[in-house]
């Protein structure tokens, strides 16, 4: 059975479209979806998940057999089944562009709509852009660490699940790695995919040698080979000494791969054979349980890596697994609303987000305001979807991975530090700050 | 597009097929899929996955569109993509039944096929068994922790993705969960479902009391009411104060749900006004922020919490958001095969587990024995798979999650500890040590 979109919810979501639908609360919302807090560990987030997020909403239905499904569960009436039939979403969405660098509490998404609408889509929405937002954030720092080496997402394996592994593989690609080795990254968003070879096709063979050479001469283009199954140093002795062998038969071999031991140790080594060998062309690409720190640390150490392949780490964004992000209600029929749970407590109203660039061409300040008030700044936060339909045709994931750099680029160094990153925080501006003391004059609680 | 199964694989798969291809490398292979070490929070790890594991091997094959993509993707040629379209996975497998508790190097999964298909397989394969694994060990430890009071799944919103989400419910409620709030984990999975009511619901009434009776007399079964979205003590006397004519209605309060601030403090409150008006069987559900140990500290705080919502460190398994899980080649055309890289070597050949249960019905000693072994206890790793086709119907969820019960309950103390867990060790039998020196003795390395 394909997994449903619109089931992919939770069953409050129902629940409260139910008792909507019953007491005919179906005027305009409007929701915004935000990070209440950064994670220590992060001096800044970076969008992503813009595009999966309108297809969803686009896409939105539910089909007969999940109607059929929800008549039969025992926890709704037919009433309320047949309403659903019906449901599709028709509202406006405003959002930062993927590739965006934002703040805390500054609105990366924003959905104007039927209440019911509005708030059935907040399980899967958050779902999908805190996702995309926690690699490519992940993922930025990494490209940061590894100063314009050749960086390849390797954690289709422990990501979790299907949809973490496409997705790390689109995020990571927008902050600006160059690729993964996930094959379906590639059909499905045109991500470059690249690879190199297992310890199971050294160990298959009987001979080490045999197995590159049957590598080499099966695989001739952009070979990568793997030299630390046995023993490193008599790996690479067996691949300078095939080299004119393999030469004669137009291969030429781009890299060594070293995946496990002490990887500065091990990289030094495979570099001085190969300069005592001539071979200064043959790269090295490390692997084997890498992030930012452990990248930034061989950089810094001068080891003659040429690229790393980061798998787990990234992928599961280890050391900051989850934001806390949240979508929450904003506005209900025109009125401010705001929750104001102890730590929980937030800004009303649609908002803006206005950023002003400072001489050194950083970021010099954020305001969060009012969505009508002019104040000084690029506005961040823009239309993408009027009455259920995208506005324009989606950025091409190159032009997305270009915005991404360019904002990079744009960070305060205290942003960008990997082990003590300090994170803007955004002004609030005085008519934001008079709504909500209106917010809460208006609600008898 | 439909997210492809066959391409959700790493490149190097593909590459190295085609060599085996070319050289003719199609004899039977033997993998194995192990937990190289526990991570230090664990004491125990719980196999999930195998369900959606077979599934997977049962039904891959390359589509139409999809060997169409490959042939023209610029990394294949067309007589490789031919003889991909007629792959299919023919082979045996074995493994831990769904629920059962194991430790590090112990075989989840084995794997014998024709090289070719049991190397394919290897991404999607971890990718599927790594993260429901992950699940069921984290939520066994909340399951324990919360000494049967009732826990639900909170975490779609936040799971990494969407088999994330559903695969979490699952293995949740194998661990011992009562369910989640995820709707479509009913549907796929029979996962029973439950679910409260959210701040923005409050928020968009204009006043708390009405919100209330909305939401009882359109939810009058199993009704949960929200009561931090403003001020928790009024919320409480509100409720309290419209009890009678719900009641009247035919509608009973079955618990208050706390989501912030506080959560001892606010339950005690909640508790004492509760009581004061004779309400003692009104509930106390506790969300926000929690886990193994917030839950276990509450308990212990003999807070009067009824039940739990866990959510996002629950399903990204935050403290330990992935396993050093690998699937490696022990075995090739009958030869006995391991990786020797630096602390990644591996134990050859086909492998059994022998669990022995000692006198206090605790789980004793578990030794890692060659397949053909005769050694006391109880054989862990069961054929599941024949031929492609698997050999007997799956268990119902409803089974695996008894079967999971009864093996928490085997294990010994030191496991089981949430603040300093202690895993066992498996021993390894003097016939496999004297295999592996054989495989090392074997090879040219």
């Amino acid at each position: 059975m394909e997994p449903s979109t619109a089931l992919l919810t939770d069953l409050y979501q129902l629940t409260m479209l139910d008792a909507y639908r019953q007491s005919g609360m179906t005027s305009p919302a409007v929701f915004e979806l935000f990070v209440r807090r950064l994670p220590p560990e992060r001096g800044y987030l970076m969008a992503a998940g813009l595009e999966q997020a309108l297809e969803y909403l686009e896409n939105l239905r539910f089909s007969w057999s999940e109607l059929e499904w929800l008549a039969d569960c025992g926890h709704f009436d037919q009433q309320f089944v047949d309403w659903l039939a019906d449901l599709k979403f028709t509202g406006d969405v405003w959002g930062l562009r993927e590739g965006e660098v934002f703040f805390a509490n500054e609105p990366i998404l924003r959905v104007e709509a039927p209440l019911p609408q509005a708030q059935l889509v907040e399980s899967r929405l958050i779902n999908i852009v805190h996702f995309q937002t926690l690699l490519a954030s992940k993922a930025a720092r990494v490209v940061m660490a590894a100063g314009g080496r050749t960086l390849v997402d390797f954690g289709m394996r422990r990501a979790h699940g299907a949809e973490a592994a496409l997705w790390a593989a689109r995020a990571s690609y927008i902050a600006g790695f160059d690729g993964s080795a996930t094959v379906e990254a590639a059909r499905q968003f045109g991500v470059p995919i690249f690879g190199t070879m297992a310890h199971s096709f050294i160990q298959a063979h009987d001979s080490e040698s045999q197995a590159f050479l049957d590598f080499a001469r099966a695989r001739p283009e952009g070979l990568v080979l793997l030299i630390d199954t046995y023993d490193v140093e008599s790996a690479v002795r067996k691949v300078i000494e095939m080299t004119p062998l393999l030469e004669s038969e137009g291969i030429v071999v781009r890299a060594l791969r070293l995946d496990s031991g002490d990887l500065a140790a091990g990289s030094r080594l495979i570099r001085r054979l190969l300069d005592e060998a001539g071979r200064r062309e043959i790269g090295i690409f490390l692997s084997g349980d890498l992030d930012e720190h452990k990248v930034a640390e061989v950089c810094a150490a001068g080891v003659p890596a040429t690229g790393f392949g980061v798998g787990t780490r990234l992928d599961v964004s280890a050391d900051a697994p989850s934001l806390d992000i949240a979508y929450k209600l904003q506005a209900y029929a025109g009125s401010p609303r705001r929750k104001r749970s102890p730590g929980k407590a937030t800004w009303p109203g649609a908002k803006q987000v206005f950023r002003e660039i400072g001489a050194d061409g950083r970021i010099g300040r954020d305001t969060i305001g009012c969505d009508g008030e002019a104040l000084p700044g690029r506005r961040l936060v823009e239309m993408v979807m009027s009455a259920g339909h995208r506005i324009d045709d989606s950025p091409s994931l190159g032009e997305v991975r270009a915005h991404a750099a360019d904002c990079l680029a744009s960070l305060p160094e205290r942003c960008r530090s990997l082990d003590d990153p300090s994170a803007l925080t955004a002004m609030v501006s005085e008519d934001l700050r008079r709504l909500a003391d209106e917010a809460d004059a208006s609600v008898q609680s």
